[in-house]
C-alpha cells in the first residue's frame, strides 16, 4: 500500500486517497502550473492513524521522510535547517469539500537556527519573525490545543503598547519580541520548550490534521451535510511560498466567474505583504483583483491565463488561492467554486455558449434546489438575527407590514401597502388574501399544511408552524417568544426557505424573468424522461404554467374557483339550501363564472391536456365565519339566523379529512357534478367555434369503489351527452380517477375497468396510509425525526416503503385490465426530486406540481436519463 | 319433465319443486297421516307458466287433468257435479316459506249444480251457502282482482240490516241471498256471468296462484328477505274437508312447543265452525288449544299423538293446520315453527335433553342475530306507533324518562329514576352517565359512533343517528318531526334492536340469567374453530365476559380508566402540564388506580390471556368542557383562565382520528407508557404474591413503522426490567402491536421482526382504507346503500375486497418473519357473523368482541365448523 504520492504522481480523479485539495494540486501540477512543490499523505494513512490508536505507522512514517528528501533534492534546500531551510506548510483535504472544518499550519521547519539562517539569506528580518509568530501560535493551536486567544491578546497587547492598528504596522523588533513571548507562553503552558527538531514539528503537525477529522465542528458539518464519518482526511505538505516577504508578496483568493451573478470576469481578492490567512480574516480589507491589473498588469495577466487554463481544464468555475513571493506567482490551490443558484444557472448556460459544456452537463450541474429559487425573490446579505423561526413552507423572502385577516391584507394592498398576512392557520376562504400578501406567516400547520401547499402553489413566501409565536387575531397583535409584542402594520421580513422571521425591513433581490432559466428548461425536453404539468386553477397560474413549459395542466382544483368574491355568495347559498330546487338555483348561479373560468384555462393551455378535478373539499370549508357575513346569507336565504346557525352547524364534521367529500359529494349531489360537467362541455363548445379542440380529462376526487365511480361517472356522461345533442357536437373528453384512498390503490384493476385514466393524489394518500392528519402531524412528525423513526417527511417525500408499496399494487393491477392507462401524479411530492425519481421508476407518466416547481420538476425528469 | 305429483308421490325433501306445503303434505301422507288427498302442481310449472307467456301448457293441463281423474276416483267423488261432488282448495307453496305473501282459494268447485246437490246430501243449506259465498269472493278476489272490500261492505249490511254482529248468527236464508248478491257484483264487475265449469274455475285459479308469484306484496318480501325470484310457487290442490259444516266441526291452528317461551306442551288456537281463515282473521275470538282437551279429550289426544309424530319426525318444533270436520280431524299443513330466540334457544336445549337432535343441529338452529339479542331486554308485544326512527346502534329495549346531560343522568339514577341519555352525541367523558342510563338516544352518528360502539360494549341498548329530531341541551327539549315536544323528565322508549323511538312507556321484559344459554355456549366449544376473547376495560366487563366463556381478554382500553370521576382530574392535570417534571407528578397520582384496575382485572381473568392496550385517543377528548370544570383545573395547576384556554386549544386538532394519539403519545409522552408499564408489572407482581401468574400481553396501537415500535417497545422493556430488577421476580409478558393503519399492513413483515403478536384494528383500518371517518360517513352512507354503491356498511361488516384483502397482505407477509405469530381481531367487527368466519378463513386465532356480542361470536365460530 503505497500512503504518499507526490504532486507529480496523481492527478485530479484521485479524491478519495489524495482529498479534493491534494487531487487538485497534482492536477495542477500536471497543467505545469507554478505550483511549489510538495507530495500527500493519502486519507487511507489518515484511517491507519485511527486503526493504529492515534499514531502514525513506521512504514507511513517512512514513506513519508523519504518524500520529504526527495523534496529537499528537487528544491535544494534541507527541512527546517542548513544554508537554503526548506519550510512547508501542512493542510487537510478530505475527499468532500468541508472548508474550514479542519486545520493547517503554515511555516513549518521555523527554529533558532533556519529563523537566523533565514534573516541571513532574505535581509528580511522582520519578514522571518512575522512568520515564525504566526507558526508558534499555529502549532500551539493546532497539535496542542492551546487557546489561540491567548496569543492574540498579546499580540494586541504589542499592536495597543505602540499605538497601531495593523499588523503590518509592527516592526522587526516588536515581532521577534513577540515570537520570544510566543515561545515563553507556549513553555509555560506545556512544562518543555517549543520543539525545535522540524521532523518532529513535521509529524505532530500531520497527526494533529489526522485528528481534525474528528472535532466536534468536523463530525457536526458532516452530520448537516450527509457526509460519512469514514472517510478520513489526506494530509498536503507543500514546500512554503511567502506572501509575507514585503510589498512586492502577497496572497489572495478569486473565481473564474463572479459567484453571485456568474458574470464572466475574473471576481476575487488579494492583500499584499500578507498570507493566505489574513485575506479572510479581516484584519485589513482586501483589495479586488481589478486593481492587481492597474498595479500589475503582467502578473494580473498570467494569473488570468492560469485561471484560464484552470477553467478550461476543470471545464467549470474555479476557485483558486494564490501566493505572489517577490514579484513571482504561485497557485496554491484551486477547486470547483461555490456559486449561488443565480450563478450556477448563468455559468451552466454560457458554457454551453462557449462549447465549453454540453447540454448534459449543463443540465448534471444544477440541483432541483438550486432551480427553485430562482423564482423566488431572496434577501441581500445582511447580518440581522431571527427572532424565532417557524417551517420554511414556501421558498423565497419576503417584507410587509403585519394584517390578521385575508380582508385586512385585501385592504392594505388597494392603498399600496405590502402586507404579511399572519393567521392562526389559513383556510380556503384566505387564499384571495393570500394571493395579496407578500408573504404568509401561521402559527400552526407543517409543510403541507393548507398555507404551506396553497402559498407554494401561488409561489408566495410562507412560513408556517412558529409555533412560539402568539397571534391574538381580536386584539391584533403578535407576540414573540422574547415577549415582544407587534401591532397591525408593523413590519417583519420572513425567509421562507430557511424558516426565519425577522423584525424590520431587510432589502430583497427580486427573482428575473429569466432567459437563462427558459432555454435552460427548454434543453431539459430533450432528456425528459417523464413529462411535468401543472397544478393550476386560474389563468394565471396556467400562463405561468404554459411560459415554464409545463405539458399542459395535471391539476385544476375547481374549489378554488368558488372562493372569489363575486362567487362565494351563490356557492355558499347553495350548500345551505335544503331542497334539490334551491340548490339547482343557485349552481345555475355559478355555472357561467365557471364556464368562463374553463374556456380561459383550456384557451390557454390547449392543445395540451387538462385535467380537472371535480369538487372536492368538504363543503364547511365554504362556509361564511363572520356574523355579517351570516346575516346577509340569512336575508338572501329568507331564514332566521337559528336556522342559519343550525345548517352551519350541520355541516359540521369531526375528520373533515375523511367526511363528507370528493366524489361522495357527487353521490349525494349530483346537481353539483352536473353544474360541473355543463361547464366544461359548453366552454368546449364556445372553443371549437374558434377551432380550438381540446379534450378535457374529467377527474374525479376520493374515489373508494368501481360503482361508486361508474355513478358518477354515468352522471358526467349523461349531462354531456345532453349538451352534446341540443348543440348537435361531439366534444372529445375522457373521465378518469384520482387514486388517493387506499381502498382505491387495492382495488384498482376493478377501478380500472371503468376509469379511463388514474391521478395519485399523494397527500391524501400519504395522511390515509399513515393515519397521519397532515394539519395535525406537525405536533409529533418533529419528535419522530429527532428520534430517528423517519428519515424525511413523508409529506415532502413519498414514503416508498409504505405508499410506494401501494402504488405499486395499484399500477401492476390496474395495466393488467387497462394496459395503456395514463398514470400521474398530482400531491405535493410532485415537485420533489427523489419522489419524481420514484415516479419514474415505477411507471408514471407524468408528474403535476404548482407553477413554481415546474423548473425542478423538469430538471430531475432530465436528470434521470443522464445520471 | 312431470309437473304434477301426487302426496303420495312426494316427500319433505321435495321442497324445491313441490315448495314447503307440498312438500309436507306429501310427507305427512308417508307418515299416514289424515291428509285429505290431493296432488301438487310443481314450481316448475309456474316456471314454465312465465316462460309461455302467462298460460299454462296443454301438456301440463293434461297431467292436472289426470291427477284430478285419479283423485275423483280415489275419493269416489266427481269434481263439482255428480252425486258426490267433489271441492277442491288451491293453495300456494314456494320452497322458501313465504307466509301470507300469496293466494289461496277454498271451496274450488261449487255452482249451482253442486250447491243443490250439497244441500241434498248434508241437510245443511247454511253450511253450503256459507262456503258458497266464501268461494265467490276468494274468486273474484284472487283471480279476477276485483276489490274485495265490496263483498265484505255487503256482508256488514246483512248483519246490520239483522242487528248481528258474528257471522255465524246470519242464517241459511241470509247466506243464500248474500251468495247470490255476490254473483251479481261479480257479474256486473266481469260482464259475464261466474263461471260454473269446475275445470274452468280450477285452471284460472291456478294461474291465479302461479300470478300471485310476481305480486308487489310476494316481491317485497323477497327483496327485504334475500329470497331468489326464480324460485316461481307450487300450487296444491286438495279435496276440501270443512270446518264449517256446524258445531261438531272447526278449525285451528297450533304449535307443538310455544313459540314464545319454547315451553314443551302444545300451544295454540281453535274455532269451531269455521274455515281457516276465520281462525287468523280475528272475526271471533279463538279458543286455546287447552280447551279442546276438556270439550273433546279424544280429538285433543288424537291431535297431541299427530303433533307428537311430526315434531319427532321433523326434529324441530312444528307450527301445524288442521280441520274437524263433523268430528274428525284432518292434519292440513305442518312446517317448522317461528319462535322468539329465547324459545329457539330453550327448544334447542331442550331437544338435546330429550336426545332428539345432537349438540350439533342445535348449534346449527340458532342464528348469531338470535342468540345475541337473548341477552337484551325487549318490549313485550305492543301496538304503539314509533313517533321516529334511527339507527339501531346497541341492540335491547329501553324505558326511561330523558336527561340532557351524563351528570343529570347520574343524579337521577342516585334518586331511583330510570333515565334516557339524550345527546346531540356523547364523548369519552359521558362514559360513567352511559353506564347508569337505561338507554341512550343521540341526534348524530352511525352504528360505530362512539355512544354505539360504547353502548354495545356496554350492552346498554341505543338508537343513535336520529337526525330529525332537534336535540336542544340548553333549554333540556327534545323536538320530534311533528313538532311535539319533550322535557327534561319526560318518558320515552327505545328498541335498539329496530332503531324505533316512542313517546310515552312500553312494558319491557327483562332478559333472563339464561342458564340454557351458559349450558349451549358451553356446547359450542367443542366445535370452535376461531378462539373468542372479549373487549373489556373494567373487572364488572370481565366478569360478564368469563361467565359467557370468552377465552380471555382480546382488548383491555386502558383510556376508559381514566374516565371516572375519582382519576380524570389527575388525568387532565397531567395532559394540561407543560413541563415533564409536572407530568411525571400527575402520572404518579394515577399510578395507584392503574396498578388496581389491572390487578383486579388479571385476578378476574387468569391464567386466561389479558391483551392491554395502552393509551390510545387524543388527548383533547379528556379534556374539561364546564367553566367549573375549567376554574378547578386552572386553581389545581396554579395557571391563569387565559392559560388554561390557550392549552386547551393548543390540543385541538382538525382530524383527531389522525392525529397525535396512539403510540405517537408513547413517543412523545414515554412518561405515559412508562406509567402504565409500571401499573402493569407491580400488578403481576401482586398477583404472583398470591400464586397468580398471568402473562400480560401489551399492546401498542396505531403502529406506522417498525422503528416506531422499538422505541416504544424500548420504553416498555426498560421499565419492566428494572420493577423486575428492583423486586427480583421475573414477570413474563410479551409486546405486540395493533395493525390498525394501511401502512402497518404492507410493512407487516418488517413490524412483526419486533412485534410478538398482532391484533387487527378493523374499526381504524377501514376508516384509513376507505377514507371514512365513522363519526361523520352517516350523512352519505345511508346514499351509497340506497344506491346500491355498497351493500354492507363496512363498519359493520369487514370490507373482504379492501380492508381484507389489506389484512391478507399482512398475514401473509408477517408469517414469513414470525410464522407463528398470534393472529387477532379486535375491531366492532369481530362481533359480526360474516366478519367472523373471514376472519377464520384469512387465518386469524381469535376474535375479540364486547362482551354482550360473545355468545354470537362464539355460535358462529362453532357453526363454522359444522356448516
Amino acid at each position: 500500500m503505497k500512503y504518499v504520492y507526490s504532486f507529480n504522481e496523481g492527478n485530479k480523479e484521485m479524491k478519495n486517497i489524495l482529498g479534493g485539495k491534494g487531487a487538485n494540486l497534482a492536477e495542477m501540477t500536471k497543467l505545469n502550473l507554478p505550483v511549489p512543490e510538495g507530495f500527500t499523505i493519502t486519507t487511507e494513512a489518515c484511517l491507519s492513524y485511527y486503526h493504529n490508536e492515534g499514531s502514525i505507522k513506521k512504514e507511513i512514517v517512512a514513506e513519508i521522510l523519504e518524500h520529504l528528501k526527495k523534496l529537499e533534492q528537487s528544491t535544494g534546500k534541507t527541512f527546517g535547517h542548513g544554508k537554503r531551510p526548506l519550510l512547508l506548510s501542512v493542510r487537510s483535504g478530505s475527499p468532500i469539500s468541508m472548508p474550514g472544518m479542519m486545520d493547517t499550519i503554515l511555516n513549518l521547519g521555523l527554529n533558532e537556527e533556519s529563523v537566523k539562517t533565514l534573516i541571513d539569506l532574505t535581509q528580511n528580518k522582520r519578514f522571518v519573525y512575522d512568520s515564525y509568530r504566526r507558526f508558534i501560535m499555529m502549532y500551539a493551536d493546532v497539535v496542542k490545543g492551546y487557546d489561540r486567544n491567548v496569543f492574540e491578546l498579546k499580540l494586541e497587547e504589542y499592536k495597543k503598547r505602540k499605538n497601531v492598528k495593523k499588523d503590518t504596522e509592527l516592526d522587526e523588533i516588536d515581532l521577534e519580541n513577540l515570537s520570544k513571548e510566543y515561545l515563553k507562553i507556549y513553555e509555560s503552558q506545556n512544562g518543555s520548550p517549543f520543539p525545535s527538531d522540524p521532523t518532529r514539528q513535521l509529524l505532530e503537525a500531520i497527526s494533529a490534521v489526522f485528528r481534525s477529522w474528528n472535532n466536534d465542528r468536523a463530525i457536526y458539518y458532516r452530520k448537516m451535510n450527509n457526509i460519512p464519518d469514514n472517510l478520513g482526511t489526506a494530509v498536503n505538505i507543500q514546500s512554503m511560498v511567502f506572501g509575507n516577504i514585503g510589498s512586492n508578496s502577497g496572497s489572495g483568493v478569486a473565481f473564474t466567474r463572479n459567484p453571485s451573478t456568474g458574470e464572466k470576469k475574473l471576481y476575487g481578492e488579494y492583500l499584499m505583504n500578507a498570507q493566505g490567512e489574513d485575506v479572510v480574516a479581516g484584519i485589513r480589507t482586501p483589495l479586488s483583483i481589478d486593481s492587481l491589473y492597474q498595479t500589475n498588469p503582467t502578473l494580473f495577466k498570467q494569473f488570468e491565463y492560469y485561471a484560464n487554463i484552470l477553467e478550461t481544464h476543470y471545464k467549470d468555475m474555479q476557485d483558486m488561492e494564490f501566493t505572489i513571493e517577490e514579484g513571482k506567482l504561485y497557485m496554491l490551490q484551486t477547486r470547483n467554486g461555490k456559486r449561488t443558484p443565480e450563478a450556477a444557472l448563468k455559468i451552466a448556460v454560457d458554457m454551453v455558449h462557449e462549447n465549453l459544456i454540453t447540454k448534459k452537463e449543463a443540465i448534471l450541474r444544477l440541483t432541483p434546489k438550486e432551480l427553485s429559487s430562482i423564482l423566488h425573490p431572496t434577501f441581500i446579505m445582511h447580518d440581522k438575527t431571527a427572532i424565532t423561526k417557524g417551517i420554511p413552507a414556501s421558498p423565497g423572502a419576503a417584507v410587509g407590514q403585519i394584517y390578521f385577516t385575508a380582508k385586512d391584507v385585501i385592504d392594505a394592498k388597494k392603498q399600496g401597502i405590502k402586507a404579511i398576512l399572519v393567521r392562526t392557520e389559513t383556510s380556503p376562504e384566505d387564499i384571495e388574501g393570500m394571493h395579496h400578501a407578500e408573504g404568509i406567516l401561521t402559527i400552526r400547520g407543517g409543510m403541507t399544511s393548507h398555507a404551506a401547499v396553497v402559498a407554494r402553489g401561488m409561489g408566495v413566501c410562507c412560513v408556517s408552524g412558529c409555533e412560539n409565536i402568539i397571534a391574538d387575531e381580536t386584539t391584533k397583535t403578535l407576540q414573540f417568544p422574547n415577549n415582544q409584542i407587534l401591532k397591525e402594520g408593523q413590519t417583519i421580513s420572513l425567509n421562507g426557505t430557511t424558516g426565519e422571521v425577522f423584525l424590520g425591513s431587510i432589502p430583497l433581490k427580486e427573482s428575473l424573468d429569466n432567459d437563462n432559466l427558459l432555454e435552460f428548461l427548454n434543453w431539459t425536453d430533450e432528456f425528459k424522461t417523464i413529462e411535468v404539468r401543472a397544478n393550476a386553477d386560474t389563468e394565471k397560474d396556467a400562463i405561468t404554467a404554459k411560459k415554464l413549459g409545463a405539458s399542459g395542466i395535471g391539476l385544476c382544483r375547481t374549489e378554488h374557483m368558488f372562493f372569489d368574491t363575486s362567487r362565494i355568495f351563490s356557492f355558499r347559498k347553495m350548500i345551505l339550501s335544503v331542497s334539490l330546487e334551491e340548490r339547482v338555483k343557485y349552481l345555475q348561479e355559478l355555472l357561467p363564472y365557471q364556464r368562463e373560468d374553463f374556456y380561459k384555462l383550456f384557451k390557454t393551455v390547449a392543445p395540451e391536456a387538462v385535467v380537472i378535478r371535480y369538487l372536492d373539499p368538504p363543503l364547511h370549508e365554504f362556509l361564511p365565519k363572520t356574523l355579517e357575513e351570516k346575516e346577509q346569507l340569512a336575508r338572501s336565504l329568507n331564514i332566521n339566523m337559528d336556522t342559519m346557525e343550525e345548517r352551519i352547524s350541520s355541516l359540521k364534521e369531526f375528520n373533515p379529512m375523511m367526511g363528507h367529500r370528493g366524489c361522495r359529494l357527487c353521490i349525494t349531489y349530483p346537481e353539483i357534478a352536473i353544474m360541473q360537467t355543463k361547464a366544461i362541455i359548453e366552454a368546449c363548445i364556445l372553443l371549437l367555434q374558434e377551432n380550438i379542440a381540446i379534450k378535457p380529462e374529467i377527474m374525479i376526487p376520493l374515489t373508494v369503489d368501481q360503482k361508486e365511480f361508474e355513478v358518477v361517472k354515468k352522471i358526467v356522461d349523461d349531462t354531456a351527452n345532453k349538451i352534446m345533442r341540443d348543440h348537435q357536437v361531439k366534444i372529445e373528453y375522457v373521465v378518469g380517477t384520482m387514486i388517493e384512498l387506499p381502498r382505491a390503490c387495492v382495488l384498482a384493476d376493478k377501478i380500472a375497468e371503468s376509469a379511463e385514466f388514474f391521478s395519485f393524489g399523494t397527500n391524501d394518500l400519504t395522511q390515509l396510509t399513515y393515519g397521519f392528519s397532515r394539519d395535525d402531524s406537525g405536533k409529533f412528525l418533529e419528535e419522530y425525526k429527532n428520534k430517528n423513526i423517519i428519515e424525511n417527511d413523508p409529506f415532502k417525500t413519498i414514503d416508498q416503503n409504505g405508499v410506494g408499496s401501494l402504488m405499486k399494487v395499484a399500477i401492476s393491477i390496474a395495466k393488467k385490465v387497462r394496459p395503456n392507462i395514463s398514470l400521474g401524479v398530482c400531491g405535493e411530492h410532485a415537485g420533489d426530486e427523489q419522489s419524481i425519481i420514484f415516479c419514474k421508476e415505477i411507471g408514471l407518466h407524468y408528474v403535476s406540481c404548482s407553477p413554481y416547481r415546474i423548473p425542478a420538476a423538469k430538471l430531475v425528469s432530465a436528470q434521470i436519463a443522464l445520471k
